[in-house]
């Protein structure tokens, strides 16, 4: 579609708190004027009318033949989140003809997603009905997801724009992995979790229960495991059942991951007889790669894991069962004698070949109980085993050899959330790079991506912002053609989807704002805070662990816990220095050094402000110096505007000055970094240049 | 202690969101010039020493003597907790000796508080040691959490301030009463609210489970009751079961209400043939009082209660329960002829005097399963046996009246936060109040009081923002000494908690400020939003439903739900403008002036900006005559204070016009009240004076 961004009515009151308003410019469709495409994911074929279903009080529905409870239930909900966010009142009792909405589903026997399941569906409101219609209960699921985003106002008043559309997903395995070891994640976290997914048509949980930091899965045939290994803190089956439910209710599946045989820590603290090497074993509190390996030459391991599998495998009704295999370090197999004489028996060279016969029979035993086995790419060895699938988190590259060795694999590697690094950054990241040297045949065998959340350095109270808004940009790589590649159209589609998962009750925007009142003890403290962490963004895992050694007992509610990864102002700041700098209309111009102006402003207001709170705070002085080096940038801007207004050339006494301040304010500092500095050096540069 | 309100540095950079600094303001304690006492509800004794304990990692704790899980558990929750306030990562694990913090209790055999747990503890932290005592784990906890609020900071560090308190509750009956039947809460709503009882030492859940909207609690023996009744909306058994384990671990009685004869519709949609007249029933969706009662004539009805009440007695452990009682209003039992007979043949001139009757045999039945009754005032009859315990939520003399008949009585009247007054209203009601006649004997039978949170028009979503922080000053009023009444004390120390309580899950702050971004659609928006909104509170129910006619079927995803009762402003603006009109201090008035006019320019530039928000969201329109109001308040602030400053007489056709304003701006419109206009009116009256 051909989209002209305008700038929205209310966008030119200027800054508030550091965010403002530049994402609120619309794409409006050439084929009509008013229809505003805020879909997120894109759908992969839609074409737009002219006119529009108005929303009102006589909405209703009607399941059209067959029908299943998780297709009743989501369309229950449909109307009760549209009802929320019109305020009309419906009558949601479905109809039997004649209604706004008909839903028709051919095949509703499915009750739990697979990753054969039909996914298409596709919607027509073209004839002032909306008729939604999908193969499977699952499709129509995703369809009610994109009758929510199309929801619209026009000249004041709700309404569903005419549009066809006919989706269906790019892969058909769209993943986010959560560790829920190094920190515990409590329910609320997952069904939450849960909801975000379903909302960008994400269709896989990938559930990592087990670490060195902690077993969170009851087995009821070896209790110890989480009676020693879990501080308490895990899910009963009771509870993963209810999970899976509410799962499948929504078209996700869950895919437990079982981690072997290194990161085996926690394991050994209540059954130690399988370790490797014979020592106390404790909980693992710091991070990092530990030595810890299950014996693969005792027959026992293969029973006791023969045992846990089955136990598992009776538990999680999903095909695919994910055993790890990441990180294992072969130092306690190269330690001990019998493994060794082991190794030299069966005429194997490295600790390698060692773990390919370990998967050779952990991916035997996942089969005997009718699973497919997913692992991480250390798995992927010649020897193999076709059926296997490889998570690759170590490059894209793994996937290509993987794939022209005949294995299906699913791509994480780019998309490591720790990494803090922007939506945009990841998201041009394709599971099918330019250049593959895959055959069509070959790259069938690429199912999809994963969105990685490890938690070594995330709460309970934290975990929403690091994955929302940035996996939902992550979901439409998954999901739309590969086409799908402009970023201020997805940054613009993605403010307007972070707002609806905030509205789902996931705590991205709200878990940080809560944290920075507790920093700031008040809301008038929080509110000067925010000026600060807006502009911040958290350094990366390996940033952080090399200036903080953060372990499971490391306080993590610090300043830098409350900063948010790609912080929205990052993006906004991009465009208003373009606008101000290169737009052809005096109007932009002249509004973008305004708002300029104010941010700049508050800025160089907020620093002595922060000063008397961190007198009585003083945890904010965590950020003593990135509350000093804000209010000089906010100066750099002021004074490179000025310059450019009345075209002087600055002294170069001021440049030198301003370039050791942008130098010192790139540098990784106090767990944190700039977000807002290219756009910065631009305006700087654009100044030296009058 | 002599208090001085000091201004924070940070308060004098005047608005934000319209919500400013005044309450930063800290009371310094006359004996010791640091401390800053922010406790709440205030401590029955405390005298306050130089010096203070630092707060560092090698603070330790050990529990001297005998302990349990529960005071463990506490322990670790308050160091956590101190932990993630400070950023100090601590030895959390128990010492044998020299601990900064020493934990004593006498009797650590108590696993669930009752109504005689002994509640007293102590703390001295005079002599570089805390000491915590107490005779029960109970106490303990509560010791805990006072040792939270204490923590402070002192020239840029942590620190734990030199007391002695020697605390005990005034009431032991301390309650929050939430309904769940008219709008259901989930589990976190509960487990929240508990959190938030523990930290201002309420210990009494009241658990309103049934009423003509829902029956929400699981019974085994009558499947029907939830089947049919309840929209599988309720609590399992186990549910409860967990419910009841955490209120324990934190001091906190769970009394349920099942509310009989009336208010038992959803009872009868399965279970009609305990009706008086038969009719169909289904579950009510208005709200108000229904004529369906119980059939108290027929001995199957204490058939059936007495085998439900025999569930529920042994599925809830402690030792009262409530069978409600209240407006039962006879129509069905005059309408039934057979009732009537009954009532003649028993020479009962009034239903009145039936339902003590049926009251009566129900505190039997109760009394048969070992618990004692109670129940709403309307139970209270001179016949009403002497060990039912009255609730009254008409009105504080029919506790009076109880007492004199020597029936033991809890206030709820004044402490309903359906009714949205402030904390202030509410708070300087007294269980016993002045004047009253009742001996000191009669006296001790007024166990204490109940805050009532009733659902009418509150949801999942909401429910935090009307409970919280108001709840938090009526725990004070529980507490404290019946001396404890300086009001803006009371505001200082709660602003502080409201921070604190947000701190632990809470969404009284959250919730509202997610609410106005699905309403804004924007961060922007929602900030342009937030000072129309801070300004407003919402009506009472009454006033509500006069406008609205809500049923449990209305949406209540509106701007009305998103403002606050008694909103932060309403006191702040108070305090400001007794500071600009009457502080001896020109330092004062001169800030005073310049944060009135901040304000006041905040209203005036929030009008046009959320016209065009509402552009594009319809839903604002919903206050769109308080949109075009707050602009000319502000104008009238501005202009008031221009008169004032210049000595300038206004024009009377100013002061017509701004008196006209005040008074359509005073009505009750669009569901709110402008919390604002008694100070402003102040200045409007102070400006005509010039």
């Amino acid at each position: 579609m051909n989209r002209t961004p305008v700038l929205r009515h209310h966008c030119t009151k200027g800054v508030s708190l550091g965010v403002f308003c530049l994402f609120a410019s619309m794409a409006v469709s050439a084929q009509s004027p008013v229809f505003q495409n805020t879909l997120l994911p894109e759908p992969s074929r839609m074409t737009t009318a002219s006119g529009s279903i108005p929303f009102t009080k006589d909405f209703t529905v009607s399941l059209s033949g067959a029908h299943n409870v998780i297709l009743e239930e989501a369309t229950r909900r449909t109307l009760d989140a549209m009802e929320a966010y019109t305020g009309v009142q419906l009558n949601k009792a479905p109809q039997d003809a004649n209604a706004t909405l008909t839903i028709q589903v051919q095949d509703t026997t499915g009750t739990r997603p697979t990753l054969d399941t039909d996914e298409s569906y596709s919607i027509d409101s073209t004839s002032n009905k909306v008729i939604l219609q999908a193969k499977t209960v699952f499709g129509a699921l995703y369809g009610l997801e994109t009758l929510q985003q199309l929801l619209q106002v026009e000249d004041g008043h709700y309404a569903i724009p005419a549009v066809q559309i006919n989706d269906s997903p790019r892969f058909p395995w769209r993943g986010l992995m959560l560790d829920v070891s190094r920190h515990f994640m409590p329910l609320p976290v997952i069904y939450r979790t849960l909801d975000g997914m379903a909302a960008v048509k994400l269709n896989v949980f990938h559930w990592h229960l087990t670490d060195d930091q902690g077993f969170r899965i009851e087995s009821k045939r070896f209790p110890k495991l989480t009676l020693m290994g879990s501080d308490g803190l895990f899910y009963t089956q009771d509870q993963v059942r209810d999970v899976i439910r509410y799962a499948s209710a929504r078209g996700i599946r869950v895919v437990p991951e079982f981690d072997v045989p290194g990161h085996v820590t926690s394991w050994f603290v209540g059954m130690p007889e399988f370790a490797s090497v014979q020592r106390p074993y404790a909980i693992a509190r710091p991070f990092g790669v530990w030595d810890g390996a299950l014996d693969p030459t005792q027959e026992n391991t293969y029973k006791f894991l023969d045992a846990f599998i089955g136990e598992m495998a009776d538990l999680f009704p999903d095909e695919y069962m994910h055993m790890g295999g990441d990180e294992s370090n072969g130092k306690d197999w190269k330690a001990t004698p019998h493994i060794v004489a082991f190794m030299q028996a069966h005429n194997m060279k490295s600790t390698e070949e060692l773990q390919t016969y370990f998967s050779t029979r952990v991916l035997a035993l996942v089969k005997k109980h009718h699973k497919q086995m997913v692992g991480w790419d250390e798995i992927l060895n010649p020897g193999t085993p076709k059926d296997a699938i490889i998570q690759s988190w170590r490059g894209v590259e793994s996937l290509s050899v993987a794939a022209k060795q005949g294995n299906r694999g699913i791509l994480s590697a780019p998309y490591y959330l720790d990494g803090m690094k922007s939506a945009e950054r990841m998201y041009l990241d394709d599971p099918i790079p330019d250049g593959s040297t895959l055959t069509a045949e070959q790259q069938k065998l690429i199912l999809g991506g994963e969105v990685c959340m490890w938690a070594e350095q995330i709460t309970p109270q934290t975990v929403d912002s690091r994955i929302w808004p940035r996996t939902a940009a992550l979901a439409e790589r998954f999901w739309s053609t590969r086409e799908t590649r402009d970023v201020p159209d997805m940054y613009r589609r993605l403010a307007v989807e972070s707002i609806r998962l905030d509205g789902l009750g996931l705590t991205h925007i709200s878990g940080p704002q809560s944290g920075l009142r507790q920093l700031a003890g008040s809301e008038e403290g929080s509110s000067q805070l925010a000026v600060l962490i807006s502009v911040l963004s958290p350094g990366s895992l390996h940033e952080r662990y090399s200036q903080q050694k953060t372990s499971q007992l490391t306080p993590m509610a610090n300043p830098v816990d409350y900063t948010r990864p790609d912080p929205p102002i990052r993006e906004e700041l991009v465009l208003l220095v373009e606008r101000y700098l290169h737009s052809a209309s005096p109007t932009e111009h002249t509004a973008a050094h305004q708002q300029l102006t104010n941010l700049f402003q508050s800025w160089i207001a907020t620093g002595a402000a922060l000063d008397s709170v961190a007198a009585e705070h003083p945890k904010l002085n965590q950020l003593s110096l990135r509350r000093a080096q804000l209010p000089k940038l906010g100066l750099l801007g002021i004074q490179s505007i000025d310059s450019i207004e009345s075209h002087t050339v600055p002294t170069s006494a001021w440049v030198e000055e301003q370039s050791t301040l942008l130098k010192a304010a790139a540098e990784h500092s106090e767990l944190t970094n700039f977000a807002i500095l290219p756009p910065l050096q631009q305006l700087f540069e654009a100044a030296g240049k009058q």
